[in-house]
Protein backbone atom coordinates (compact mmCIF):
# COMPACT_ATOMS: atom_id res chain seq x y z
CA UNK A 1 0.00 0.00 0.00
CA UNK A 2 1.19 3.33 -0.98
CA UNK A 3 1.91 6.04 1.40
CA UNK A 4 -1.29 8.63 2.28
CA UNK A 5 -0.81 12.58 1.72
CA UNK A 6 -3.18 15.43 2.72
CA UNK A 7 -3.96 15.66 -0.84
CA UNK A 8 -4.90 11.79 -1.02
CA UNK A 9 -8.28 13.25 1.49
CA UNK A 10 -11.17 14.28 -0.48
CA UNK A 11 -14.43 15.51 0.88
CA UNK A 12 -17.27 13.21 0.93
CA UNK A 13 -15.20 9.96 1.01
CA UNK A 14 -15.97 6.89 3.07
CA UNK A 15 -13.86 4.59 4.39
CA UNK A 16 -14.49 1.29 6.84
CA UNK A 17 -12.54 0.27 9.58
CA UNK A 18 -12.77 -2.79 11.89
CA UNK A 19 -14.39 -4.99 12.91
CA UNK A 20 -12.90 -5.05 16.31
CA UNK A 21 -14.41 -7.39 19.25
CA UNK A 22 -14.73 -6.93 22.40
CA UNK A 23 -15.15 -8.70 25.06
CA UNK A 24 -16.33 -8.68 28.65
CA UNK A 25 -12.49 -9.44 30.13
CA UNK A 26 -11.52 -6.00 28.34
CA UNK A 27 -14.55 -3.88 29.24
CA UNK A 28 -13.88 -4.88 33.03
CA UNK A 29 -10.28 -4.81 32.48
CA UNK A 30 -10.17 -1.10 31.19
CA UNK A 31 -13.06 0.27 33.56
CA UNK A 32 -10.98 -1.22 36.38
CA UNK A 33 -7.92 0.51 35.18
CA UNK A 34 -10.06 4.16 33.82
CA UNK A 35 -13.45 3.88 34.75
CA UNK A 36 -14.61 2.05 37.54
CA UNK A 37 -18.63 3.34 37.39
CA UNK A 38 -20.59 0.20 38.15
CA UNK A 39 -21.94 0.27 34.61
CA UNK A 40 -18.88 -0.76 33.24
CA UNK A 41 -17.83 -3.07 36.44
CA UNK A 42 -20.79 -5.10 37.61
CA UNK A 43 -23.30 -6.65 35.66
CA UNK A 44 -25.64 -6.56 38.62
CA UNK A 45 -24.87 -2.81 39.32
CA UNK A 46 -25.13 -2.26 35.29
CA UNK A 47 -29.07 -3.53 35.53
CA UNK A 48 -29.77 -0.81 37.75
CA UNK A 49 -28.65 1.99 35.86
CA UNK A 50 -29.64 3.55 32.93
CA UNK A 51 -27.90 1.72 30.69
CA UNK A 52 -29.66 -1.38 31.91
CA UNK A 53 -26.56 -4.11 31.64
CA UNK A 54 -23.23 -3.97 31.32
CA UNK A 55 -21.33 -1.80 28.88
CA UNK A 56 -18.14 -0.32 28.10
CA UNK A 57 -16.78 2.87 29.27
CA UNK A 58 -17.45 5.48 26.46
CA UNK A 59 -13.48 5.99 26.68
CA UNK A 60 -12.93 2.36 26.27
CA UNK A 61 -14.90 2.66 22.66
CA UNK A 62 -12.53 6.38 21.80
CA UNK A 63 -9.73 3.56 22.48
CA UNK A 64 -10.31 1.37 20.28
CA UNK A 65 -11.89 3.63 17.50
CA UNK A 66 -8.77 5.15 17.68
CA UNK A 67 -6.86 1.48 17.33
CA UNK A 68 -8.71 0.39 14.29
CA UNK A 69 -8.11 3.83 12.61
CA UNK A 70 -4.30 3.81 13.23
CA UNK A 71 -4.27 0.09 11.78
CA UNK A 72 -6.76 1.37 9.06
CA UNK A 73 -4.76 3.99 7.59
CA UNK A 74 -2.98 6.55 10.21
CA UNK A 75 0.03 4.46 10.64
CA UNK A 76 0.70 4.42 6.46
CA UNK A 77 0.04 8.18 5.86
CA UNK A 78 1.88 11.31 6.52
CA UNK A 79 -0.28 12.24 9.95
CA UNK A 80 1.36 14.06 12.47
CA UNK A 81 -1.21 13.78 15.26
CA UNK A 82 -4.24 15.51 16.07
CA UNK A 83 -4.65 18.18 18.74
CA UNK A 84 -8.41 17.99 19.60
CA UNK A 85 -11.44 16.10 18.95
CA UNK A 86 -14.32 18.92 18.35
CA UNK A 87 -17.22 16.63 19.50
CA UNK A 88 -17.70 13.08 20.85
CA UNK A 89 -20.97 11.43 20.99
CA UNK A 90 -22.29 7.78 22.83
CA UNK A 91 -25.51 7.18 21.39
CA UNK A 92 -26.08 3.62 22.24
CA UNK A 93 -24.33 1.36 24.94
CA UNK A 94 -21.50 -0.82 24.00
CA UNK A 95 -21.58 -4.67 25.02
CA UNK A 96 -19.94 -7.74 25.74
CA UNK A 97 -19.01 -9.86 22.50
CA UNK A 98 -20.02 -6.66 20.24
CA UNK A 99 -18.32 -6.28 17.36
CA UNK A 100 -17.41 -2.69 16.48
CA UNK A 101 -16.88 -1.18 12.56
CA UNK A 102 -15.97 2.21 11.56
CA UNK A 103 -17.15 4.32 9.45
CA UNK A 104 -14.81 7.17 8.31
CA UNK A 105 -16.26 10.09 6.25
CA UNK A 106 -14.07 13.28 5.30
CA UNK A 107 -15.78 16.43 6.01
CA UNK A 108 -13.58 19.16 5.12
CA UNK A 109 -9.31 19.68 3.81
CA UNK A 110 -7.72 22.51 3.85
CA UNK A 111 -3.80 23.50 3.62
CA UNK A 112 -2.60 24.91 7.28
CA UNK A 113 -1.88 28.51 7.32
CA UNK A 114 0.32 28.25 10.00
CA UNK A 115 2.45 25.25 8.99
CA UNK A 116 3.88 25.08 5.89
CA UNK A 117 3.76 21.66 4.24
CA UNK A 118 0.85 20.35 6.67
CA UNK A 119 -2.90 20.42 6.27
CA UNK A 120 -6.11 19.33 8.40
CA UNK A 121 -8.27 16.61 7.62
CA UNK A 122 -11.88 17.16 9.12
CA UNK A 123 -13.08 13.81 9.74
CA UNK A 124 -16.23 11.85 11.50
CA UNK A 125 -16.01 8.79 12.57
CA UNK A 126 -19.42 6.84 13.28
CA UNK A 127 -18.97 3.37 14.98
CA UNK A 128 -21.45 0.38 14.75
CA UNK A 129 -22.26 -2.61 16.43
CA UNK A 130 -22.99 -5.82 14.69
CA UNK A 131 -26.58 -5.36 14.08
CA UNK A 132 -25.91 -2.28 12.51
CA UNK A 133 -26.89 -0.19 15.45
CA UNK A 134 -24.67 3.25 15.52
CA UNK A 135 -23.29 3.46 18.95
CA UNK A 136 -20.79 6.59 18.46
CA UNK A 137 -20.02 9.85 16.60
CA UNK A 138 -16.60 11.54 16.80
CA UNK A 139 -15.51 14.31 15.08
CA UNK A 140 -11.31 15.32 14.64
CA UNK A 141 -9.20 17.36 13.01
CA UNK A 142 -6.45 15.26 11.95
CA UNK A 143 -2.97 16.99 10.97
CA UNK A 144 -1.50 15.46 7.83
CA UNK A 145 1.47 16.17 6.20
CA UNK A 146 1.61 17.56 2.65
CA UNK A 147 2.78 15.19 -0.37
CA UNK A 148 3.57 18.61 -2.16
CA UNK A 149 3.96 21.30 0.33
CA UNK A 150 5.12 23.98 -2.44
CA UNK A 151 1.65 23.68 -4.37
CA UNK A 152 -0.03 24.64 -1.53
CA UNK A 153 1.50 28.65 -1.31
CA UNK B 1 -18.16 12.51 52.59
CA UNK B 2 -22.19 12.65 51.59
CA UNK B 3 -23.40 11.89 48.41
CA UNK B 4 -23.33 14.76 45.68
CA UNK B 5 -26.09 15.43 43.89
CA UNK B 6 -27.50 17.72 40.95
CA UNK B 7 -28.23 20.59 43.37
CA UNK B 8 -24.83 20.87 44.60
CA UNK B 9 -23.27 21.84 41.86
CA UNK B 10 -22.55 25.83 41.47
CA UNK B 11 -21.73 27.50 38.03
CA UNK B 12 -18.21 28.70 38.75
CA UNK B 13 -17.29 26.42 41.19
CA UNK B 14 -14.01 25.33 40.92
CA UNK B 15 -12.83 21.44 42.48
CA UNK B 16 -9.40 19.89 42.08
CA UNK B 17 -8.45 16.54 41.80
CA UNK B 18 -5.00 13.99 41.23
CA UNK B 19 -2.60 14.02 41.48
CA UNK B 20 -1.63 11.40 39.33
CA UNK B 21 1.65 10.38 37.79
CA UNK B 22 2.26 8.62 34.59
CA UNK B 23 5.23 6.41 33.89
CA UNK B 24 6.96 5.63 30.81
CA UNK B 25 5.90 2.04 31.03
CA UNK B 26 2.42 3.27 31.24
CA UNK B 27 2.48 4.93 27.92
CA UNK B 28 4.33 2.95 25.78
CA UNK B 29 1.59 -0.21 27.18
CA UNK B 30 -1.02 1.81 26.93
CA UNK B 31 0.17 2.89 23.35
CA UNK B 32 1.02 -0.20 22.30
CA UNK B 33 -3.02 -1.65 23.18
CA UNK B 34 -4.66 1.23 21.48
CA UNK B 35 -2.25 3.92 20.16
CA UNK B 36 0.74 2.27 18.46
CA UNK B 37 1.93 5.69 16.40
CA UNK B 38 5.91 6.44 16.72
CA UNK B 39 5.22 9.91 19.39
CA UNK B 40 3.68 7.52 22.07
CA UNK B 41 6.06 4.07 21.55
CA UNK B 42 9.68 4.69 20.36
CA UNK B 43 12.18 7.26 22.00
CA UNK B 44 14.11 8.17 19.38
CA UNK B 45 10.78 7.51 16.48
CA UNK B 46 9.20 10.07 19.01
CA UNK B 47 11.90 13.04 18.56
CA UNK B 48 11.48 12.86 14.75
CA UNK B 49 8.24 14.21 15.60
CA UNK B 50 6.36 17.54 16.38
CA UNK B 51 6.08 16.33 19.49
CA UNK B 52 9.71 16.39 19.94
CA UNK B 53 10.10 13.67 22.21
CA UNK B 54 7.90 10.63 23.86
CA UNK B 55 4.45 11.48 25.07
CA UNK B 56 1.64 9.93 26.14
CA UNK B 57 -1.45 9.38 23.79
CA UNK B 58 -3.93 11.90 24.03
CA UNK B 59 -6.62 9.67 24.73
CA UNK B 60 -4.12 8.21 27.65
CA UNK B 61 -4.80 11.29 29.11
CA UNK B 62 -8.19 11.29 28.34
CA UNK B 63 -8.69 8.06 30.74
CA UNK B 64 -6.25 9.48 33.10
CA UNK B 65 -9.00 12.49 33.84
CA UNK B 66 -11.74 10.19 33.64
CA UNK B 67 -9.87 8.00 36.74
CA UNK B 68 -9.00 11.13 38.46
CA UNK B 69 -12.76 12.69 38.80
CA UNK B 70 -14.16 9.23 39.24
CA UNK B 71 -11.80 8.81 42.44
CA UNK B 72 -12.52 12.56 42.81
CA UNK B 73 -16.65 13.22 42.86
CA UNK B 74 -18.14 10.95 40.11
CA UNK B 75 -18.05 7.92 42.17
CA UNK B 76 -19.64 9.67 45.31
CA UNK B 77 -22.26 11.34 43.16
CA UNK B 78 -25.90 10.69 41.84
CA UNK B 79 -23.76 10.50 38.43
CA UNK B 80 -25.78 8.57 35.41
CA UNK B 81 -22.90 8.92 33.26
CA UNK B 82 -22.35 10.92 30.31
CA UNK B 83 -23.46 10.64 26.77
CA UNK B 84 -21.40 13.11 25.35
CA UNK B 85 -17.88 15.16 25.35
CA UNK B 86 -18.43 18.86 23.41
CA UNK B 87 -14.78 19.46 23.18
CA UNK B 88 -10.80 17.79 23.64
CA UNK B 89 -7.95 20.05 23.21
CA UNK B 90 -4.47 18.59 23.34
CA UNK B 91 -2.29 21.48 24.26
CA UNK B 92 1.21 20.47 24.98
CA UNK B 93 2.36 16.84 25.26
CA UNK B 94 2.76 14.48 28.48
CA UNK B 95 5.54 13.36 29.26
CA UNK B 96 6.93 10.01 31.00
CA UNK B 97 7.22 10.60 34.97
CA UNK B 98 4.46 14.20 34.56
CA UNK B 99 1.86 14.42 37.44
CA UNK B 100 -1.01 15.34 36.39
CA UNK B 101 -3.85 17.29 37.88
CA UNK B 102 -7.75 18.02 36.80
CA UNK B 103 -9.00 21.45 37.44
CA UNK B 104 -12.50 21.24 37.43
CA UNK B 105 -15.04 24.08 36.79
CA UNK B 106 -18.67 24.31 36.91
CA UNK B 107 -19.74 26.07 33.26
CA UNK B 108 -23.38 25.55 33.41
CA UNK B 109 -26.16 23.37 35.36
CA UNK B 110 -29.55 22.63 33.98
CA UNK B 111 -32.70 19.95 34.80
CA UNK B 112 -33.20 17.79 32.09
CA UNK B 113 -36.16 18.55 29.98
CA UNK B 114 -36.55 15.07 28.42
CA UNK B 115 -35.62 13.04 31.64
CA UNK B 116 -37.60 13.97 34.97
CA UNK B 117 -35.34 13.05 37.97
CA UNK B 118 -32.34 14.42 35.87
CA UNK B 119 -30.19 17.38 35.51
CA UNK B 120 -27.09 17.92 33.54
CA UNK B 121 -24.02 19.71 35.03
CA UNK B 122 -21.70 21.34 31.76
CA UNK B 123 -18.57 20.92 33.32
CA UNK B 124 -14.95 22.15 31.83
CA UNK B 125 -11.62 20.04 32.43
CA UNK B 126 -7.98 21.38 32.76
CA UNK B 127 -4.86 19.40 32.95
CA UNK B 128 -2.58 20.31 34.32
CA UNK B 129 1.61 19.24 34.54
CA UNK B 130 3.61 19.51 37.33
CA UNK B 131 5.37 22.44 35.97
CA UNK B 132 1.72 24.00 36.26
CA UNK B 133 1.74 23.46 32.28
CA UNK B 134 -1.85 23.10 30.78
CA UNK B 135 -1.23 19.70 28.73
CA UNK B 136 -5.14 19.48 28.32
CA UNK B 137 -8.87 21.16 28.42
CA UNK B 138 -12.22 19.01 27.84
CA UNK B 139 -15.74 20.07 28.10
CA UNK B 140 -18.48 17.53 28.85
CA UNK B 141 -22.03 17.53 30.31
CA UNK B 142 -22.59 14.94 33.04
CA UNK B 143 -25.94 13.65 33.76
CA UNK B 144 -26.97 13.76 37.28
CA UNK B 145 -29.52 12.42 39.53
CA UNK B 146 -31.51 15.07 41.08
CA UNK B 147 -32.08 15.59 44.94
CA UNK B 148 -35.29 16.42 45.22
CA UNK B 149 -36.48 15.77 41.64
CA UNK B 150 -40.36 17.09 42.52
CA UNK B 151 -38.62 20.67 43.42
CA UNK B 152 -37.12 21.31 39.61
CA UNK B 153 -40.67 20.79 37.83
Amino acid sequence: MSKIWFEDFKPGSVTEYGPRAITREEILSFAAEFDPQPMHLDEEAARQTMLGGLSASGWHTCCLVMRMIADGFILNSSSMGANAVDEVKWHAPVRPDDSLTVRATVLDTRPSRSRPGMGIVSMQFEVFNGSNVRVMTMKTPLLMGLREPDAAS
